[in-house]
């Protein structure tokens, strides 16, 4: 193996940068070549690829997003559109790719990798931490701070107007975000899809809590179970209590990656390479019983990645 | 003068605890004794008022919110809810009043005034910074920096993307908020209520540096000028450019203070207390030429805050 | 079991009062009564030990440090002191305690049990993260990211003086925290007390990257390495390089903790608690493969955490 | 005028971006060409200077340092070096200059206006606001946020040890850092090198507090006033007190901007191109009275400026 090439894909994920400085200096360091693809799948098709040497990946460790970019790409959806990439694979000699993003990247990677056997490993990178097979995924610790650093706020303000907050996160159909945060953000109630819920049982605990004294109360809902808005609505409606709802959005995605998302991508990033000069082609790497792991790639594309019970009940015995 | 009372009131600002720990403190210092009053105009009229000490305002200024609560109070709209207010003034024997607040909670330290003769003085304290008379209000440092801090790690997402943004921050009916976070932030372009502004004209801007190579963008919202969501949707009609919106809400209220906010709420709740040892008794303090400075009550009820149009167009200037 | 204690020692760790809080409203859950005990072993002997009701450790989750206070106490070491301390374990009828600490208070929890066969959960707290047993001590993520914190700021300086610096990391007598801190801020050397390094050696690399055009470096030291002022010194002494030196300090334990440190806390002290109701006495509880577990209280006492070589040489590899 | 330079000098200060970003952009705007100068007056002799566009200074409003670098220039100090540098003044063709540094930049900006007749307008810029003539310059109230920000996290420690800690802050010979960050800290005790102070006095104050009940103290030093180690050593000797003892050295520096640093450095920025348009040629910018405003060179090099006693006597009045 002489060269690879690396690109990100999906939505931007904190940590990402940390993965590509990781992926051009393991190879480089080993003797390898780095191409770096622009704007995801999109960019493979455009060839809007160019070389990487040690420089282009200096002072971004510590830099939110993706220097690469990301793209949707409908086109790469297409078998005519993957074979449109491949000539580029042809035509920059790249014989194998380091592919940073969610779970809809890695489904792009496998059949790429069927369709035409280029190696690939999938590096999972998204703040909604839904990949089957890994424990973490890049990004997911960076965007569970900022919700819990939001909360903060919202808290002060919850306290000193005695009101019930309604904070909705990200986190797509799945509740990791929400359950992380609200467990850390000591919120009163947490809304996942994983999991039903009434507003009538929300609305009691809400309403012992306020007999008992308790004047504010913060309730963090996943995008994925609720509009926090017509949740917020509802809560009004049947308690008649001042309530606020805010909707974080894209600053979740946001920031200055956390030390943990930092160190994640750099490990992951290196392990990518040293895989690819394994001369190993379907996999995936992630987090396994808390150390970095490689598995094939399917194991993250089949079944659903399971939310822990254990310390949904505990955020629940917590709030009391 | 023996003893004075404390309060807050109207929406919650980062450093009303640093001007209630400068009142009670000052105050203790020059031998008086303090009433703290709870939930601004409506504890008053509930009697949730309790002596202060040094102590109970110590481990707060770096708190945000405020430690006296605040709400809404109906009740002291009308003259019959100040009245029953004034007999606590009675009952507690408190000589003067010190209010932390907006607008209108000068407006009801007016009447109060006017009505009973209570000596008042009043510290603006509101993230709006909308009080004329006063070039600066507590808590509006804090907003901003918390908006700016939002764009930051909104821009990472923008620039991985390709993506427009719009961000819509508070302010009520104005737009200070909105010009010195978009101004701080880099934005491309602003809108306030104080000043017309076209979609069109937003388009044509966007369109301008999308041509030149610009590929992403943010636009700060003022919620007095327009509502983010509806504007985003124009953009995008228009454009066609994948344009996301986020709503910051009362994230901007909260978290730990700013140093300036701090140092000027702890100035200004000094500078209160030495005007009601004075004798003074219908006063506002506030920021006038850079410094600490105190005028009739009136000049923070009449009029209007003028927004700085030079700021305004150095913000279009340097977002070329 | 109707009562339990639990108590800080230590060093402070930042997610000590999620921990505190975890263990309270477990036990209480569960019917459970809970004593605090301040000031930890010391305040064990003076009898300095009250009641916790659901509500004391309301409004905690996000501070750092701990309510409960933390105090060396040299009479406990002593067999007298422990039995004075016994005689309040009597008094107060508590029949169980959760010891939050690092490995100093676990060998006191160790004696105590041993000695007067008072059951003991042990949760491992400090920032150091040097307790053998478990992968993750609370308060190591929040003092990572305070010194990666740091870093980042530094390298702004460093960046725009074209100089290098050292910043001095703490972590007592191991190299945890400089391992990771120095891998995720992209420090081009790290030094830590477990394995041997020269300073030509560090010259070296530092002379090589100049050459290549590397107009900036940070170096990170584990105070238990060297001292940060000294090596500082010595390097520029060798290179000539204009060399500044930043000793991190204190300021690395506080701060409101990161997510990851209040969900370790929280669950780690509702470990505790369900182990001690099942009649469990000398434990300790941790994380293993990546999750919570626990086990023989001697686990954490004998033998010494290992580093992990293979971040150690990625860090290397990843700063060329 | 066609074609202007700038450069930074100096100490980096937080802000220096967004006033070269407000340089630049302006004068593009009014159809000017900008001449950027690496590396301050070093560069400007040795010709490290290159043109800027409007792309050069975009992404750059939020970072820390200074892209254009900065250097200290012994060379400049002579002559003669000023004569080479004035040789790039006419080989670049460069009819204004504008200076963004301290007061030891403001002297050099004189010498060279008055013996080569280049016009040159200067913008205060350095942590420490100790530039005669403005009431503040760009990156103190960055520096200020940096320096609260760590005093919070100390206090965690110390409360939870019941500790007396010393932290020693920034400011050349001037005090203004330490008063600022002692107010808004809520130091105890507040040295700076422009007042007298007996550590017995600061010992007496702390032992009434001890006897009160106040069991942990933060003592704000301005490395002007005295070695924070040598002042903590005095203070643990005569009060026998747990005393730690933090530097908080050059992270005061950096990090993002605050808000108000931000759109400090584009006023100024912005005002220096309007002068130079004007035709004037030996002015500094900065704040007076609240307001942007500019005037001779000369006020910010003659004279000393003064700290502001009230603040400081307030400091001590809160403190107690």
């Amino acid at each position: 193996m002489q060269r690879i090439g690396v690109l990100t894909s999906g939505g931007d994920a904190p940590g990402m940068n940390a993965a590509i400085r990781a992926v051009v200096r393991k190879a480089i360091y080993h003797g390898l070549e780095v191409m770096g693809v622009s704007r995801g799948f999109a960019g493979f098709i455009d060839a809007d690829i160019g070389p990487m040497q040690v420089g282009s990946v200096a002072d971004i460790i510590h830099r939110g997003g993706t220097i690469l970019r990301t793209a949707r790409s409908d086109e790469f959806q297409t078998r005519s559109g993957r074979a449109r990439a491949y000539q580029n694979v042809e035509r920059f000699r790249i014989q194998g790719l380091v592919i940073i993003g969610g779970d809809g990247s890695f489904m792009g990677a496998k059949l790429f990798h069927e369709e035409f056997q280029v190696p690939v490993v999938c590096i999972p990178a998204t703040i909604d931490n839904d990949i089957p097979g890994t424990e973490l995924s890049i990004g997911f610790d960076t965007a569970v701070n900022n919700a819990v650093d939001a909360i903060n706020k919202i808290r002060d303000t919850a306290t000193s107007h005695e009101r019930l907050f309604i904070v909705e996160v990200m986190g797509r159909r799945a509740g990791f975000i929400a359950l992380e945060a609200g467990l850390a953000g000591g919120a009163e109630s947490i809304l996942i899809p994983e999991l039903p819920f009434s507003v009538e049982e929300v609305c009691d605990k809400l309403m012992r809590g306020y007999r008992r004294g308790k004047l504010h109360s913060v309730i963090v809902v996943a995008e994925g179970a609720a509009s926090g808005i017509e949740f917020g609505r509802e809560i009004k409606r049947i308690t008649g209590f001042d309530t606020k709802v805010t909707v974080l959005g894209h600053l979740q995605r946001g920031g200055t990656p956390t030390a943990q998302d930092r160190v994640l991508g750099s490990r992951l990033g290196a392990l990518a390479v040293e895989l690819l000069m394994e001369g190993r082609c379907k996999l995936a790497v992630g987090i396994r019983n808390g150390r970095p792991d490689h598995w094939d790639l399917d194991e993250c594309l089949d079944g659903k990645k399971e939310i822990d019970l254990e310390a949904y009940r505990l955020a629940g015995i917590l709030s009391i």
